[in-house]
């Protein structure tokens, strides 16, 4: 397929595959780049890893994943982790995790397989929300469609670290300012008695998010 | 070129620029996505915005910027806003805002105009900060690409607000999980007097992403 191997700064690549799922598992999106009418077109959408594949959905309607299914398309991930700031503008850099892979998208067309991916799908974003809710219905998993990718030709590129360039004492400001993301205090839906408590998993979720 | 309008959930698309410019400002980078080899590649990048172009650089040894140059690419911006917990998996979403666009990548050649870019790229990241660490000479503007991608054929897509499915009293918990990024404390290079004063123009940076 294509080459995984950064032409720029090859060092900083790796296909290790500890790193490799822990940038992708931290991923709320993947970025899925496929070719139509020989243009790129791209999408943004939600994903989840079992072993060595994502799994991406869509309902069966989308133009989308009619026209990546059975297609060899190209996926990304990104953390984006700090500004890197150095002592000449050329010099300034981003550290960043990034995963990118290239895959032939297979479709799942077997129910049981679509419920588990369902399943799995919303518990990963929110661990024990499936308990709560109950699975989706057949009628749900029937209009949805989901493909696989794998992650045998996928690999990893990260900057990490300081500024890499030797500097002087007179230098102007220089060093790292760190991006943070988590997830902020849970609204209620309009729609429910306002007093009703969050539950616990949803308590855990925005807790355990505090410190990336 | 390629349709911008989303097939699905088209009430969610937009083509007004104040909407198109704000989503990518916000945006520190772009997935560039382009064809070689008939297999679809991508790439995450950071980027400035001038007017109704945004712009990309490389250096010029890059294979990236050699294959797009001339080319048709696709460039998505998407910020994830939340997570939308629906009565069943089914109706879960995101709450997101994106940019999704077509252009051919014209190359900037011009030394003063590339110029020109380097300052806007580097200040529109960290505003003040070329005026503390001066212009890129001329050499290092000269091994530097940059293509600029028109944003005559791009689109945004917007999620915002509640879940959208009637729900009743007895329903399990539904409603937001807002996702927040800002930056952290800036961390001083090694190299330098640890007690050195952070610049306004960092602190600036830093207080003013508090919100979002």
């Amino acid at each position: 397929m294509a080459n995984t191997t950064p032409s720029r700064y090859p060092s900083r690549g790796t296909q290790d595959k500890e790193t490799l799922y822990q940038i992708i598992d931290e991923g709320l999106f993947c970025t899925v780049a496929f070719v139509r009418d020989g243009i790129p077109h791209q999408i943004p959408t939600g994903f989840a890893r079992v072993e060595n594949d994502i799994y991406i959905h869509a309902s069966a309607k989308s133009k989308f994943i009619e026209a990546i299914a059975g297609s060899i398309v190209s996926f990304s991930i990104i953390h984006l982790d700090a500004l890197v700031l150095a002592p000449t503008a050329f010099d300034h850099s981003f550290n960043y995790r990034s995963v990118i892979g290239f895959a032939q998208a297979v479709e799942i067309s077997d129910p049981t397989e679509k419920l588990k991916f369902f399943n799995l799908f919303t518990d990963r974003y929110i661990p024990g929300r499936i308990n709560d809710i109950g699975e989706p219905n057949a009628d749900q998993v029937n209009i949805t469609k989901i493909v696989k990718l794998s992650l045998d030709n996928a690999a990893a590129k990260v900057r990490t670290g300081d500024v890499n360039v030797t500097m002087d004492s007179d230098s102007a400001w220089c060093g790292i300012i760190p991006l943070e993301q988590h997830y902020g205090q849970p609204q209620i839906d309009h729609q429910l008695d306002q007093n009703s408590p969050t539950p616990e998993y949803i308590k855990q979720l925005i807790d355990g998010s505090g410190k990336s």
